[in-house]
């Protein structure tokens, strides 16, 4: 889905030249391949699974935005982290991501589990069947839509500006892009959790070796961080 | 060399909430632990030392600004690549990196190896004991200060705007703020090709460890990247 990129800045120019990317990142699994665990509730957005047993090693950074004392390290998972934003103009999320209900929209009031100021800054478009207006949080718009997965990204591309669009999941939304071919990078974090059963992103980090090129570096705490890419 | 940060802005502060840090990049070393060759000239800026053997890793990445044709890895080491330039304001150098010359400036018409469009985009401070006009080609604009580094940096925070400072090499000019304790994170690439004299930089990797954390990694072609960062 690479594609000229028509915004010129030389200094975003350096990371981004001519291309405009679909961008999956800091995407934390279990060692057993789960992106979430079952039972997911408005208490328990990852349902039986931990959040932060899967993003432990993203909090130990200094980058990392939820971080109120000064420390934290700057060494290389601190890449992955302020790599989030960067060059980035919309995300995609799944329904499921932005809340834990299902089938028609009744609640306007939920408005995601971010409070008035969500960490996105751009567009969001949240994939659903289920038509909804969108609104504005701080400096970042939800959209609502349905179509397929090309169609979702041509809109989300076109909301982008220019810039990158970042797949935000969960696992299901980010394997329909997957399976339609749509995704020229991931960063797959796989932490050394078990989770027996969930929201199923893979079988192995092998997966996807028929598709992509594939760095694999180890991480702190027993996290090995998957980079993949495509030609 | 951590200070507040008085320049808001919500995508910028993921990566640097608060702090305006001091950084070394992409700075490539032989596995001797030299930083450039013996006996620079105009057609050598590196010496007898090949600055493509130091710096092959760079140039296999999608985003090295060098690079002419579409391919390229978009693994770990894009992840350097990419950010050398994020939130940096100004870089600080050695007369040497500008330049072969030594003693006072003769030749005005002398404006540094990078052409029309130097690939700083920020103010350059370039230091020097010898006073020379400043000067401005595309978006960059070099200054000639003297002075100890701690009043060279206290220009160069300035400078900057709130943004980070980079140290640009070469060897001499960061070995210079390192001994007065100035510089927060370094990324220093070892390199599999031995040069046996010339600009000295370490006499091992684990020279910094008695005041740097340090995260090592391995990378494409037998290079070795080595991550420092201070509490």
């Amino acid at each position: 889905m690479a594609r000229a990129n028509r915004v010129g800045n030389p200094r975003e120019d350096y990371g981004a030249r001519m291309t405009q990317l679909v961008r999956v990142h800091n995407f934390g699994v279990s060692s057993d391949g789960y992106a979430a665990g079952d039972g997911q509730s408005l208490e328990r957005p990852f349902g039986h699974a931990d959040p932060m047993a899967l993003m432990s090693w993203a909090g130990a950074t200094a980058s990392w935005p939820n971080r109120t004392d000064p420390g934290g390290s700057r060494g290389l998972e601190d890449y992955l982290v302020r790599d989030f934003h960067r060059n980035v103009g919309a995300e995609v999320m799944g329904r499921n991501k932005f809340g834990p209900q299902r089938g028609p929209w009744t609640d306007h009031d939920w408005q995601g589990w971010w409070g008035d100021e969500p960490p996105f800054h751009t567009p969001v478009l949240v994939m659903t069947h289920h038509p909804r207006p969108s609104f504005t949080l701080g400096d970042t718009t939800f959209h609502f839509v349905g179509g397929e997965p090309a169609e979702v990204l041509e809109r989300a591309l076109e909301a982008a500006g220019g810039r990158d669009v970042r797949l935000g999941g969960g696992a299901e939304s980010i394997r329909q892009f997957l399976d339609a071919g749509l995704v020229d990078t991931l960063h797959v974090a796989v932490a050394p959790v078990e989770l027996g059963a969930g929201s199923r992103w893979w079988s192995s980090p092998d997966d996807l070796l028929d598709r992509y090129h594939r760095d694999v570096v180890p991480g702190s705490g027993g996290v090995v961080h998957h980079l993949f890419w495509r030609d």
